[in-house]
């Protein structure tokens, strides 16, 4: 580690403390195997388990732990917190005072956890229990992958927050390690659940689009107050990641929702893609001007930083095509895209509000929306919509989500999620990243489903099937 | 010519006398060029004239020809015919009905032209003469370019519909031609003159947004019905484009508008591309659907045609991003896209109404949007939009155009559009298609300007300098 961080810092030309203070800065490592994507042979060829579709046995009650509580893991936390069947064991963050905050926040509640803290492995200790079935991971990126393969080798299962990982290694290692421990790793893809993209999934299911030819996703959101916060994220990782690296770091928000419209991984594959990335415009700058005020932003004013905007292109084995974009720093109004563009019909996200159109030369009235909406309400949101509203979080879609996972689990259903579409999906940063370091060349995506999305059935993420609602608010 | 022909219909797998019916159907020569595009060594290093910036000696009175009365031409004749100081001198469409249509339109007017038509050189004719200044050409694509420097040589300014050419060749061509006979190469990117787009550019001028740092256009037009259509293009010559072209074959409505917001060849320069098509879902199966009906169809049934969704991104010299889409085929709603993000600010115009963000994380409000209207409203709109939007043609962008040319001709001010800009804003069709048919490969964009975009001024196409108003509607 000594190692990889002081060449770390060698190459991103930064000094100071504020950079030593991280113990995975492992950027070195990752420049490497940006370069040795491009001809990378892949993992293994065949699949030990194909864990599309499986169902773990049952659980009558999901007893949970939390590693990280700074800003996603006590969204989660809450909503579990409220469900029925679920017992809130252990909670984990190296700051001791976000995880006693979040410990405090259960007080009244019938949940009494254990609390990590205060070293780099306390997160292991609490993997190491034998009384937990499932860890949510809500840490900086860099930390997903190894956390996850760790908790699933100690018998856990996951879910992690998006990217699930950020490097191709990392991406097969999430693969090889649910299969062969057979524990659910699930990406908590939250706008997966948001409701015009269950909307548009089910509109494409029952055939309203025809042929889906086409589709959009981005994460346009401006964040460089944020990442310059040095109270926000811990030691800063989130700015750091934004230097040692550049391509698309954050491509699941925009990709999930079109790759399940695409029935991705499920009877279509992402075959190859190209990415471009602009200069910086803003993070440079504000490095610059933070740290003539205030020594502690002295190193990062050294630092050159990926650019504001970065678009990938990407090909499906059918011939469709996907444009994403990630753009974190530009003054933009947010984004997500989400657009849809079929044989017979169209649909757009943003910017708001949401139109569709049946292949007319305009989008459809305010009135034959909320028809639509009516016509092709999605199962899942019939019966949980209204719950997820008032619980909220994102609009309802982050309580939708925890619900559905804990529901599956307890019904011994396969979850929405399965580890190769959080492998595929975040693989796109470090293929991105290895296009854009190679001039925008063309890189093939690997089918971390080794042939089996020529046979896998579609999500069941609408409840068409096997949903159900056994779980309740707790009383 | 002959041989030509018979190479394209093995190489687009078409037989039938449908096809055989065209003059010009170089498709070899086109494929050819293709893959001698990334490795194309350019043409003359250095220029003949500067051409940005050159004003034409005045002319009292515009003497007009026209080539090409089916689609366009018209409208730039009725234009033209309406403005005082011009005089229609010709017209010209290989199809007799068309040139005769054109010149009944003119009855009661002063203008009295010859009529050109029915023999492919008819428009040769019309170019040899000594009493025409300056020639539209609305003509197919690949008539663009050899009809501009045939005229060009025979000492008449040319004002081309878009693509001014279709092979870098082409582009080459306009160029050293325009520079060597000192005759203005305007191309008629109309959306240049969009009311939305000159005030977008007016704000980037005065500072509304900061640096620009990406930006976005489209071709997203649903013209699947107007390809197919019997009665519609001469000999289905737009069809037949989208059968042995596989790229963005339409890419200057949604570049040029964002090319002169970043003082391209004017202060910036494009650097290189790649672009990436999908799969054809619906020229092919409605060639087919048509002939089961007619066998007039029966050679397009056989035909495998380029993709529905065309991405291009390019990057400029000062490290700026440009995406651009095209799409003719698929049933969507209109859009030009002409998104423009700056370091202060954005703007969106698709999906309508028009959109602004001064930077903060929603749209400026309908009444913020009035008042920025005025306080940002271009000189050319103050002084010509309200008769521009009486006189109509795309809602006056049009009449706009026309106008502004001859009044730049009548008053020996730069024309708006230099022949660098015809060349460079429709290099990205050929080079986007070299693109494709390598695999998404980057391509390096030409520099027509052959370093004076280091020097050119910015254009004056708002008339905050050199404008005038002398040219009025004729009385």
């Amino acid at each position: 580690m000594k190692n990889n961080r002081r060449n770390f810092i060698k190459l991103s030309g930064l000094t100071g403390l504020g950079l030593l203070g991280s113990n995975f800065a492992n950027g070195v490592q990752r420049i490497q195997k940006q370069n040795e994507v491009i001809n990378s042979p892949g993992h293994s060829d065949n699949q030990i388990f194909n864990m599309c579709g499986y169902a773990a046995p049952k659980l009558d009650v999901v007893r949970a732990g939390f590693i990280g509580l700074g800003m996603r893991g006590p969204e989660h936390l809450k909503n579990m917190s409220l469900l029925e069947g679920v017992e809130i064991k252990a909670l984990c963050d190296i700051r001791p005072r976000f995880a006693e905050q979040a410990g405090n926040s259960l007080k009244g509640t019938s949940h009494k956890p254990d609390i990590y803290s205060g070293t780099m492995d306390a997160w292991k200790k609490m993997c190491d229990r034998n009384d937990i079935d499932l860890i949510f991971i809500a840490t900086p990126w860099d930390m997903h992958a190894p956390m996850a393969v760790y908790a699933m080798e100690h018998g856990k299962h996951v879910c992690i927050e998006v990217p699930a990982a950020i490097t191709l290694d990392e991406c097969w290692q999430l693969v090889e390690t649910s299969e062969k421990t057979k524990q659910h790793c699930m990406m908590m893809e939250n706008c997966c659940y948001d409701f015009f993209e269950l909307l548009t999934l089910n509109m494409a299911r029952q055939g309203f689009f025809g042929e889906i030819v086409h589709g959009e996703g981005a994460y346009i959101h401006n964040l460089l107050d944020l990442n310059f916060d040095k109270n926000g994220y811990w030691e800063m990782w989130r700015l750091r990641e934004n230097i040692h690296r550049n391509g698309n770091l954050y491509p699941t928000h925009g990709l999930g929702p079109i790759c399940q419209i695409m029935d991705i991984n499920r009877g279509d594959k992402l075959v190859s893609l190209e990415s471009r990335s602009g200069k910086d415009f803003l993070m440079g700058p504000t490095a610059k001007k933070l740290a003539s005020a205030d020594n502690f932003f002295a190193p990062y004013a050294e630092a050159s930083y990926r650019g504001n905007m970065n678009v990938t292109n990407i090909s499906t084995h059918k011939g469709r095509t996907i444009m994403i974009q990630h753009d974190v720093t530009s003054p933009n109004v947010y984004s997500r895209i989400h657009r849809i563009t079929g044989t017979k019909g169209t649909a757009l996200k943003y910017p708001l509000p949401p139109k569709i159109s049946n292949g007319g030369e305009d989008w459809i009235s305010d009135k034959e929306m909320k028809e639509l909406e009516i016509k092709y309400q999605p199962p899942i949101l019939k019966k949980v919509g209204e719950l997820a509203k008032e619980v909220g979080g994102h609009g309802g879609m982050d309580f939708l989500m925890d619900w559905r996972t804990v529901d599956c689990l307890r019904n011994g259903l396969p979850l929405d999620q399965d580890v190769y579409d959080a492998a595929l999906w975040s693989s796109v940063s470090p293929l991105s990243e290895a296009s854009v370091a190679n001039k925008s060349r063309t890189v093939e995506i690997p089918d971390f489903t080794r042939g089996s999305w020529k046979t896998n059935n579609p999500v069941d993420i609408l409840l068409e099937k096997g949903g159900t609602t056994k779980t309740k608010l707790k009383s």
